[in-house]
């Protein structure tokens, strides 16, 4: 049986731990890794060809983007043009609706097909909140996340004057409220108070319970975990009290990786266009047979 | 907007409540209710028509089947031969697949479509088990049944000589294994140290650690309540221990027909054919504008 070629695209954290989940899945082989031509210098030991250009890379049949999310539009509608399927974890939420509609029309044009915001939110909570909404359309869901770092918190501490090094930790307090636990190293010659100040000002804090902490080493602190507790409470029917909860506590980059290998799988199967993971059917997720897979899962 | 006339066949307990489902549902109407012909004598205060036939009703876009388990494929291969959709809750397990065949040959020759297994388990559980690996490919799905009235337990228990009524309470005591708590009122002249020991060695029961209690009443403990605790530790592309857990804590029949209205509105929106929950979009069952679905879920 041919096996799907995906190229990665971006080689970060998310693009390590995607040739991982690549070669786990016995369907996939990696085509080759795509790197801005400023990071090939240096690179040994990688098993895969790397290029600074997608078209430089033999038969691809999906592009996994792993490049920061502001920077997936651009590189989905290369591979696009290029008839190549892509599947991404864009995470910007209110950026996905309009991303969707834009990518939609060049992949229609182009016959490939297009998976966003597959990661885990969005992605598969995204999932759990359209099968709630199923079960008990009338009602509330709460999406707790953490404990765990937030990407988008972080970098916006480290914009702030002052801050050498600096880590936000997101902690769930229920109802969809969240802490934020910041740690911080200074430069030298800032006063902390100042900073601390400047910190729970910005636009990212000043809606939260922010606590600030000066810290010797940020990096001594680093852990990859994440968490989620999602509740809903609601109605089936004329029938009150239904509750529902989703948990999980995952390494945070692993579980985007493996979504989005799975997600390369998944628009392969569709037609062309855009699409969101509540748009695909899950079990063209999943690799194998699909009767198999109704015999083992339904 | 035209609504959808929706048939209910079948009215136990679930078509009772699909029919306030139903109503709940903006986008629906009831357009009659088919029973048994020596059901509809003494029939009163019902607001929709009671037929023993869905042809002797005008405009059926999707028949819902609340039928036993046992007689959804013969109400199922009625409807999809006049060209009417269904969706059912057939949840014996084994006979899923076979099921899905022979009505996906029916289905594809009428034009019409059926969703089979739309309950919460086949159902709602079997779209979580799917999520789970998509996210963990790797590991172990243990299901977790209530505490909740097993009925295919309790009608063993009720074929057993000297049992006047029954309730079989299923107990979740992880790792997919479940205790058996038996529930039996007895008929004149029986001995109950027997009937206990019938019911055990059942094949219902003779796996399971299985306890037998006489009361006076059955009904007094009757409770449709039920719960399911879904547990899965996996492996995402090489990274170990990644943990998922699903809860709820429903009304059984409420969901179970809430999930079938939400399967009415998705099997109409399907190409000819027999599918299960996890061949579809989660996305077609919901109401509403799909963008707005989309930027308010995803």
């Amino acid at each position: 049986m041919k096996k799907i070629r995906a190229a990665v695209v971006g080689y970060g954290n998310i693009g390590r731990y995607v040739i991982e989940a690549l070669e786990a899945a016995a369907d996939f082989e990696v085509a080759g890794v795509v790197r801005r031509a400023s990071s090939l210098q240096g690179e040994s030991g990688m098993a895969y060809p790397v290029v600074s250009s997608l078209d430089e890379l033999d038969d691809v049949d999906v592009a996994i983007l792993c490049t920061p999310s502001r920077l997936v539009e651009k590189s989905a509608e290369v591979a696009l043009k290029a008839g190549i399927s892509t599947v991404d974890s864009f995470d910007i939420h209110s950026g996905i609706a309009d991303m969707r509609a834009r990518l939609n029309a060049i992949a229609c044009e182009s016959g490939a097909a297009a998976l966003i915001s597959a990661g885990w939110d969005p992605g598969s909570d995204s999932v759990v909140r359209a099968l709630l909404e199923v079960c008990a359309p009338q009602g509330i869901t709460y999406t707790n996340f953490g404990p765990g770092m937030s990407m988008g918190h972080t970098v916006a501490v480290k914009a702030i004057e002052g801050v050498k090094a600096a880590l936000s930790m997101t902690i769930p307090l229920g109802t969809g409220i969240h802490r934020r636990m910041v740690y911080v190293e200074l430069e030298d010659g800032y006063d902390f108070e100042a900073v601390a100040a400047a910190i729970k000002s910005d636009a990212y804090f000043v809606h939260d319970e922010t606590h600030v902490t000066r810290v010797e080493s940020v990096d001594a602190l680093l852990d990859m975990g994440h968490g989620v507790n999602m509740v809903r409470k609601g109605v089936s029917g004329k029938t009150q009290n239904q509750r529902f909860e989703f948990n999980m506590s995952i390494n945070n980059p692993a579980l985007t990786s493996q979504i989005l290998v799975a997600g390369a799988r998944a628009v392969l199967r569709q037609k062309p266009g855009a699409y969101t993971m509540i748009e695909i059917p899950l079990i063209d997720f999943l690799p194998g047979d699909r009767e198999q897979i109704i015999r083992r899962l339904v």
